[in-house]
């Protein structure tokens, strides 16, 4: 079987051209196939023109063993990608019954009828077909020429998920190696002093390898190995997991997490308390994230987000006189915050953000300067964090929010906090 | 002259293979040549290879008059695109003294020096140098055998920068004409509707062009004409702005904005009024999102993130048995917490977010149904909303925000709010 394949993705779409929307779709399924061990070689974006994108399907032939196309598969596109990439293999289209008659279905729903609707059921023959359940247009995959061709819908939301659900089972069937790869999250020191720690042991590696990637406000170390099966790739990896774990110690705050949101979450879940907010510079930030989790209402009871003092004081009982003094960024307002929030809102915990996210200084702070309070029974926590004013707004409101919830994970998991 | 130059974006980068960064830079760019009237014909993605970005360079330039090239210029590159560009159209590469003494002048700094630093200074023969003010690796642009070359560095912090500083310049004098796009913000009728009201004088137009685009959460109607000037442009636009306007009625909320959140903060502005948020499923994004504009703190005093209903009686004040019997999901509690929110933060107006976000139900209503209120004072207002269990918890969330602040937008224009 062969061993490697050289993969073109061609997106096809004016709007990308124009700098309407970002190819994402191309990012994401790079991504997935990096995990199955799938080179990706090309990415090739061309606008909705048939004369461009059949010289473009020419060329990636010419060039690539799998060739993933995303997007002139709907209902206002006259079908251009898989009339021009089925004409390139030689194929004809044909119609689908099973999707003809789930758009007859979908247009009962009175959703829109388009003078193209019916043409989504036509599909090269011999095709296999991929049902979309998050639109109306199916994706397709065909073989030819030595060749193998993929098919999807442009808009992320359908691109994606289908590609998860269909194109992955695919074309690991092609593949006799299977790649897994699993990413340490890492609050608390950078991409470079992780580079640092493991540079030579990095050098060195060949399978497993490691290489560490900055993300927005945190970074991760990603191990991934090659292997004959799942579980053979896993047990390579185990005893490296095990090594970085303990050489970078406490700063590790979960593994293959999107957040650190989803890592508080489970240890609120693991001690069966509860905390609330109360925001000031983040103006609801930290809330917001964590209540993107589903489930989020058994632990975030709620919270108040106090951007102005007098909201400080009516709200959550800041002294008005320690706010006029001291003004609303240092420490004893961020403490004051927590506890008024965790008091009030009858909580196990709190967390407190208040600072100077900028563009504009008060003056007397420099921009970037946040304290961020944990209140708990009996104890208080702050921290004082200086990120520079060249930092962007929504960097500052985005890491403060970070540390919001590294002091919870760290007073959770019974570390030193500030 | 020259009217119309196809141009191809070529980024060099195996990370953007990878997936581990998105392309930003060839949206950028083609943003950018969009509104100078320049016709990006394709993206291309290749890694950091020599044979294969040959290869890339020589379908570029057998298919477009400007290449723009991002990437692989930086000091850990090889300087492999200048390479392989200027070896492509016939070009040695020369030593720039100018470039070579500010790397000198960049490594006392301290700030690294390494193998290749000093190849950055090497820069195809008679091009036109683009010195780096964001990094260290120059960028250039050079003409031969009729195309026209321009190289960037990769990093979007350097690219996009000195793309604007100098390619536009550079670009806009081949170029006689002028293009001018503005956007009218539409909220409260969907991307297919505006497309039915404008289909018959879309289809006539030739200059100035109209097309609608769907947002997450909304949608615009872009209006573009080219002329031999700015003004000329615009005096094609403004007509056919008015009749649009005039159309579409009160559904525009702006012109030219990035989110319905900067209409009302010009209203509060020109009012001198204030208000607060009370948010149950939104998690605290409705202040979250108002507060990412700088100054938002003038008009929004901030707000109660109730979604627990224990705070939503404890911090707002709704009456614990109507949440007992009617549940949190209803027209009466969405004005409770709007009402709470005004009295008790002590502001003009308050918006409030109450329904089902998903993707758990309660048993009792559809996912997706949402009620959102706004109390002013001696009248309040409740817009009962159902998205469709079919839509994800974030568009759930992010079409709530965008109720609340169309209810504001309306109220503080005189409007029908509900």
């Amino acid at each position: 079987m062969k061993k490697s394949f050289d993969t073109e993705i061609l997106c096809v779409g004016t709007e990308i051209l124009l700098g309407h929307i970002t190819n994402t779709d191309a990012r994401d399924i790079s991504e997935l196939l990096a995990k199955i061990g799938i080179n990706v070689k090309y990415h090739t974006v061309v606008g909705d023109n048939p004369e461009r994108l059949r010289e473009c399907v020419e060329i990636a032939k010419s060039r690539a063993d799998i060739l993933i196309t995303t997007g002139g598969l709907g209902p206002t596109c006259d079908d251009l990608t898989k009339t021009v990439a089925a004409a390139a293999f030689g194929k004809r289209l044909v119609k689908n019954e099973a999707e003809e008659q789930g758009l007859y279905e979908y247009i009962k729903t009175g959703r829109g009828l388009t003078p193209n609707t019916f043409n989504q059921a036509l599909l090269p023959e011999d095709c296999t077909v991929f049902h979309n359940l998050w639109g109306t247009a199916p994706g397709c995959a065909f073989e030819a020429e030595g060749k193998h061709v993929l098919m999807f819908p442009g808009p992320p939301k359908e691109c994606v998920p289908m590609f998860r659900e269909y194109a992955l089972p695919y074309l690991k069937k092609l593949s006799d190696e299977v790649i897994v790869s699993h990413s340490v999250n890492i609050f608390g020191i950078g991409e470079s002093r992780v580079d640092d720690l493991f540079a030579d042991e990095m050098n060195r590696m060949t399978n497993p390898t490691m290489a560490p990637y900055a993300k927005e406000c945190d970074c991760l170390l990603q191990i991934t190995a090659k292997a004959e099966s799942e579980a053979a790739a896993e047990a390579m990896i185990a005893p490296v997991m095990a090594h970085v774990k303990e050489r970078l110690g406490d700063v590790v705050y979960g593994v293959d997490l999107d957040c650190p949101e989803q890592a508080v979450m489970a240890l609120l879940k693991e001690r069966n308390l509860t905390f609330a907010t109360a925001e000031s510079c983040t103006g609801g930030d930290i809330a917001r994230r964590f209540t993107e989790l589903p489930g989020a209402s058994a632990f975030l009871k709620g919270g108040v987000v106090s951007y102005t003092n007098e909201v400080k004081t009516c709200m959550l009982g800041v002294d008005a006189q320690l706010l006029a003094e001291k003004t609303a960024v240092c420490r004893e307002v961020a403490a004051a915050m927590a506890e008024g929030a965790r008091e009030r809102l009858h909580t196990d915990l709190a967390v407190s953000v208040t600072g100077l996210a900028g563009p504009d200084g008060d003056g007397v702070h420099e921009v970037g300067t946040v304290f961020i309070g944990l209140a708990a029974a009996g104890k208080t926590f702050v921290r004082e964090t200086h990120m520079g004013a060249f930092r962007t707004r929504s960097f500052i409101r985005r890491m403060a929010g970070n540390h919001a919830f590294d002091m919870l994970r760290r007073y959770l998991s019974g570390l030193d906090v500030e």
